[in-house]
């Protein structure tokens, strides 16, 4: 099979309405977007590495999904509405067995938000998967990480903790039953991205980021853009991690002082969660509580942004916890991010 | 050298007037672009991995530069001015005497063209340079290969055949006099992305491709998204290759029959040239010339839309000549391209 006849197979859909921001798309030298007049374009790249983000017998429906998440959840964290994307594959052989389900769970993420794959590249290499999108919103509408205040409440959605617990499952470092291990490994391998959180909290959050490395640095960017400092409860973090929920087993593998350690390290610095890390302040509680109900994505609050640079982890009783939790660095970690 | 290093020694720039079209740079989740209102965005995508595109030992400066220069040449075939780039990399290792010369041959291309580096992503893993470009096109005026018409002239810019020269060459597959192996390289290595040409052809060209696969297979998509049919003139192709204007080995490598076939095979399907091909209406002519004159690229003529399918090679005489040159496909073929 060569580069144009696996590009039309897999890649080319049907004749469909001119989607939304997309004036023309695959098949010339380049793609062509009409943004809404006056928008700003929004625009986010990812590369993932078989062998170091993924595991090489991942499924590849779930690749396919988890490729195109990963950038979605950057429009999200900036509050973007998404429009398009390229996709460059470098794939070791023309695999049909293979592009089928990683193009079908690419391409069904891509329509469940309305972004449409416009162009990209194939080409033979070992598996790498580059997707760069593109969205808009308003000028002046986009979350940053630079606007945090002293004073805004810290935020984070969903659940923190499960893909770090799937990771360390498949990676044969702990047991996990098999019920849990497959609720964790759906986190790991087809995150969700917040996109809908993310619009509904435009001109609501002072600042966002989205969790790819581990709370603890993307919170950490998020103060070092905004020159301030956070404390965080741990003993609300802790309950983040949506795989202590399950009655079967949450006890007998967290119930342990080390246990508590190990949940909080998934928890604080696990990466690969794609959950929304956020600040808004304190008179904004009711609307973060209303943007949470409009796109269905649950919330937490989890600390609190003050004036003294660094991050400071505190338990229940106000008394200061060792921050012993490394988060990832690409260039240092192994598989799984 | 950590990831977050890695960027900001060598992608990030000193404080900078803000670049035209960028709203917001490297930093936060997503870079903000802001198109000139109404303009569309023209997006282009290519993928690089060593020893399919490169050889592994090529000079990181030129490897830099051409990562940039294939991109930027779809936007010159599009016809679109140049705004921003990410640039997703993969490395086996981060290599600070590797990274400052890529880093320098690549932001010195961004900045001859006004071409931002606004974001990406840096991973570790086998060698893979992933750039995604934008600009900006007025509605209506892009280039498309779907223009052309019966009785359109068809151009090519610059030479071709000196990328696939020195390919043959470097591959051992031929031997060329140092000279002319360092002018061939430098085709090769360091191509010219032909933007002040594709900028100038705005409401000239009738359609337009950039030669990356070769001219015959580019040619060929143009012809096949426009519906028409096309008659090239060997007898001046042949002269498009640039070596062979060197005194010293022209008639020595390509003087017998079967050097003519070669340096043919150079020039149709060579690949890896990234000048532009396109097709004007004949009353154009004169637009033609003085868009070459303004860009300063040069331009030849060397054939005409027909309305027969198909594309039909001759000779001087307009004897037809068999036409059994095969052009690049990214499963099929050999390191190059």
């Amino acid at each position: 099979m060569g580069e144009f006849e696996l590009i039309q197979r897999f890649f080319t859909r049907a004749q469909r309405p001119a989607a939304r921001g997309v004036a023309l798309g695959i098949g010339d030298d380049c793609a062509l977007l009409q943004p809404t007049p006056g928008m700003q374009m929004a625009v986010s790249c990812d590369m993932l590495v078989a062998g170091r983000h993924f595991f090489a017998d991942t499924s590849p429906r779930a690749l396919g999904h988890k490729a195109l998440a990963v950038n979605l959840s950057d429009l999200a964290a900036c509050g973007a509405h998404p429009l398009g994307f390229t996709l460059a594959l470098a794939l070791p052989e023309a695999n049909a067995a293979w592009l089928e389900p990683f193009s079908q769970g690419l391409l069904a993420l891509a329509d469940a938000h309305g972004c449409e794959l416009v162009g990209g590249d194939t080409t033979q290499g070992p598996l790498n998967i580059c997707i760069t999108v593109f969205g808009e919103v308003p000028p002046g509408q986009a979350l940053l990480r630079s606007g945090a205040h002293a004073g805004d409440d810290i935020y984070v959605s969903g659940s923190l903790g499960d893909a770090r617990l799937a990771l360390e499952a498949l990676q044969g470092k702990l047991v996990l039953p098999d019920a849990v291990l497959a609720q964790a490994r759906q986190r790991l391998e087809q995150p969700t991205p917040r996109v809908g959180l993310g619009l509904a909290l435009r001109g609501i959050a002072s600042a966002c980021a989205d969790i790819s490395d581990g709370l603890l640095g993307d919170l950490g960017h998020i103060l070092e853009r905004s020159g301030v400092g956070a404390t965080l409860q741990t003993a609300l973090a802790i309950h983040l991690i949506a795989a202590c929920a399950h009655p079967a087993w949450s006890s007998a593998l967290f119930g342990t002082e080390n246990g508590s350690t190990q949940r909080l390290q998934c928890v604080l610095a696990g990466g690969d969660d794609y959950e929304l890390v956020f600040t808004a302040p304190v008179n904004q509680r009711a609307a973060v509580q209303a943007a949470s109900f409009s796109s269905s994505t649950p919330v937490t609050r989890i600390g609190q942004i003050d004036g003294h640079a660094g991050l400071r982890l505190v338990d229940g009783d106000g008394a200061s916890v060792a921050n012993t939790f490394a988060s990832f660095d690409h260039f240092a970690s192994a598989v799984g991010h």
